[in-house]
């Protein structure tokens, strides 16, 4: 039970995106990522300093997709341990509210993905787990 | 899927805390608690302005509890709906380093319970779903 004792813990929020379809929104980081270039994941990051939860998650998302979201319920967890620090991912699914993506610098694509086939995107590993979960997490949103 | 698009979400942290014997640490909520008195719960609690995912957590047990923890992973997520706003609850598995119990007013009683006795505590409503997990969730931190 001494995993990560000597590791700090940060947080990041991802936001599961769907549109009417229950399709799910994944985008894939720009070639020069620092991490991950390449791979798919979901919009999302860290809280700034004084920053809400409900806000820092919304206005990521809008960020790097130009979206509006409504939050539905959280929806799963994940982890990545980096060297010397661990990210705590928290996953929530959220409604897209009608308008045009549009991505920031970070990401070179999108795709509206349905729940069934989200597991075989090239994901980062850290969603690997929760994209195995996605069919269950919009089956259940109803 | 507008479940909630008038209601505000706010996070709350909670640890499940294990000692040596892998039982969890429970706390009874205050007889004078303006929410769920004389139920039980998991320490924690929300980030306030400024702090970080990890200090936030831990000031809040310590707070609580007297207790200094080291975190493991996350372990689940839920929910409160309250008129007007949601509670999102994100749960940190967590480790305790030696030390003492003590109480703030916030508590009662406490008590160290094996996983697989959790689910038969009058638990606070929002934290049946991840005591009916906790077996699994403490039998899969090895």
């Amino acid at each position: 039970m001494d995993a990560g004792r000597e590791n700090v813990f940060s947080l990041s929020l991802k936001a599961l995106v769907l549109d009417g379809q229950r399709r799910c929104l994944l985008l894939r980081r720009s070639p020069g990522s620092k991490n991950n270039p390449g791979k798919w994941e979901f919009p999302g990051g860290k809280m700034e300093p004084g920053e809400g939860f409900e806000e820092a998650l919304k206005r990521e998302v809008k960020e790097e997709t130009n979206l509006d979201i409504s939050l539905l319920r959280p929806c799963g967890t994940g982890m990545s341990r980096l060297p010397g620090r661990n990210v705590v991912y928290l996953f929530m699914l959220a409604g897209a509210e009608p308008g045009e993506v549009r991505l920031s610098e970070e990401h070179d694509l999108w795709c509206w993905v349905a729940p069934e086939d989200v597991g075989a995107m090239d994901l980062a590993a850290q969603f690997e787990s929760i994209a195995q979960h996605l069919v269950t997490i919009v089956g259940n949103e109803r």
